[in-house]
């Protein structure tokens, strides 16, 4: 049972976005941009960093449905995206995505753990400064999303299907559309 | 050294949201609503649990700008915004706030450790709902910040009076100045 009492039926971050529309508007607004707005990484590299640091933050809902979102954008590919979250050095991804998921790692941690020598790894392989700055927003983002999501502990299904049509919609349709739906064509 | 190029002469997150301006939107937008917006608990308040968070996480820019606006809310009373940070049981704020800064602390920890117990000790001295909500929320944000801050290595002062003024500013004109700024006026 969620910590305060929250619309019923909602999963994960759906519930505290209803709740409060004045803090959701950023919220969502942030993940849009962060995710799926114009940027030289694909929105699925971007989700998969998502994904990753929910993951490392034992988050379920947002490891869950970050994945499904990332796996929306790959044509189903869940392997790619699990084998990212578990051991991302040894994923089919490329060099400079493997060296901005190492500095997503550090800022999962804490800020002050990322080096110069993990940003200059990244650079070296072709990430700009863009690029550097986009990993360390998103990581930090979803440092604050879990943390919203498991601190006043929302309701989580734990079953990788119950995420895929939510995934679907992150994907394709983008993370405003909770506010112009009715709850139950959100849950 | 920062990690990236970013505008000089600018502390802390000034130079990141400058850098960025899609993301500095969200981002002020969603400071302004948790700080500044119609509230059951002051400004003055919710600025300490941000001080906290960020004191906690050990980054300085944070830490001393949300206390500096703190204390621009409580008429210039460092002694009390330092106390909360350093022992907040000990501060000579309500039992109320003692509730909240400790459901806070668990937020910085992760969002799994805050306990039925932790929200119980809350509600039975009066938080609402509203008010858990808000306190996990401006945690969890400030767990973003200031991995923000940390994470791109920015420039941040030490000393207490570089930010006075800054701190009056965020008390009194708010969080999306910048954005209406010339660089040199927000530095």
């Amino acid at each position: 049972m969620a910590h305060i009492k929250l619309p019923e039926g909602l999963p994960g971050i759906v519930g505290p976005l209803t709740f409060s529309p004045e803090t959701a508007k950023p919220l969502t607004d942030l993940a849009e941009v962060l995710l799926r707005g114009p940027n030289t990484l694909t929105s699925a590299e971007r989700e998969m960093i998502a994904a990753y640091v929910s993951y490392r933050n034992e988050c379920n809902f947002c490891q869950l449905s970050h994945s499904a979102a990332a796996a929306a954008h790959l044509e189903g590919n869940y392997a790619l995206v699990d084998c990212v979250k578990s051991d991302p050095e040894s994923a089919q991804v490329s060099d400079k995505m493997k060296a901005l998921l190492n500095i997503a790692g550090k800022v999962q941690k804490g800020g002050k753990q990322v080096t110069s020598e993990d940003v200059e790894r990244a650079r070296a392989i072709g990430a700009t400064d863009k690029e550097i700055h986009d990993t360390v927003l998103i990581a930090a983002a979803f440092c604050m999303y879990n943390r919203y999501v498991d601190g006043l502990a929302t309701t989580q299904p734990l079953e990788r299907e119950a995420y895929y049509e939510m995934g679907q919609r992150m994907a394709h349709e983008g993370y405003g559309r909770h506010r112009q739906s009715k709850p139950q064509e959100v849950a």
